[in-house]
């Protein structure tokens, strides 16, 4: 796979990734260290609650979300993000499901202050094995642009 | 510290978690997981980096200001959250540093549908040990109301 720059992204250009399943053990241990809710970590007490059952914490959806999209190169020249926006939790995601990432490029634009780089926003999508949308946000990623001795 | 329902925040309420302090062993682990990006995992490549060494993954700050707000016990009768909005990276985090997160009630409002329940609409700030944001973002929480059997 060849390494994109900022200059190899257009509007509309989409990226998919591969699949990461979430297995219960990675659901609770996650908990554990970050969203330690009864609902991530307590198989009895989450079967009484709404959702029936373990759910993944919304924090765990978008890290694994984000190992994801690293998976499709669209990261590869990646200096920082100044943030996401509208991040929202669609569904559950529940022990056994299969996720994976797909980007959509919304914007590209380059710096105004500095040569080298410019920002690239997209809207990620989360889907399970169904197609499912679990998770959408928009993020904001600051990218290099090629330079002038890397391959065309 | 008696359980806080919906009816016990008021818009300007203000919570302070205590400190957790991110090791530079933590940051690389949490790399590995779900932000493998040589400035959060090569201490020798994140020296040449803009950022001057490592820093920690954007996403391992908002994995650890969950922690810390649970700390608070603002979230003790939580249902889940519909989404966040404006998360915003304003500083790098460092291996050493020491964070807490202070979050402020904007908006509570009861359910129309459901008389159990209302959400809570509140900024989080992410301080760092000299008291700088390093991360805002604005959360949604969906939490129970006082149950009639639940002591006042």
């Amino acid at each position: 796979m060849k390494s994109l720059y900022l200059e190899d992204f257009r509007p509309g250009d989409r990226f998919e990734s591969p699949g990461i399943t979430m297995t219960e053990g990675a659901i609770i241990d996650f908990a554990l260290h970050f969203d330690s809710q009864p609902i991530h970590m307590d198989r009895e007490a989450a079967k009484e609650s709404m959702y029936g059952g373990l759910i993944a914490s919304g924090i765990h959806t978008i890290a694994v979300t984000f190992r994801a999209l690293l998976m499709t190169g669209l990261l590869a020249n990646n200096l920082g993000s100044p943030g996401f926006d509208e991040l929202r939790w669609l569904r559950p995601v529940r022990p056994g499901d299969t996720l994976r990432a797909i980007a959509e490029v919304l914007e590209v634009r380059p710096s105004s202050s500095r040569a080298d780089r410019g920002s690239v926003r997209f809207k990620c999508t989360t889907l399970n094995q169904q197609g499912e949308p679990v998770q959408t946000v928009i993020c904001n990623q600051m990218l290099r642009r090629r330079p002038a001795d890397a391959e065309p």
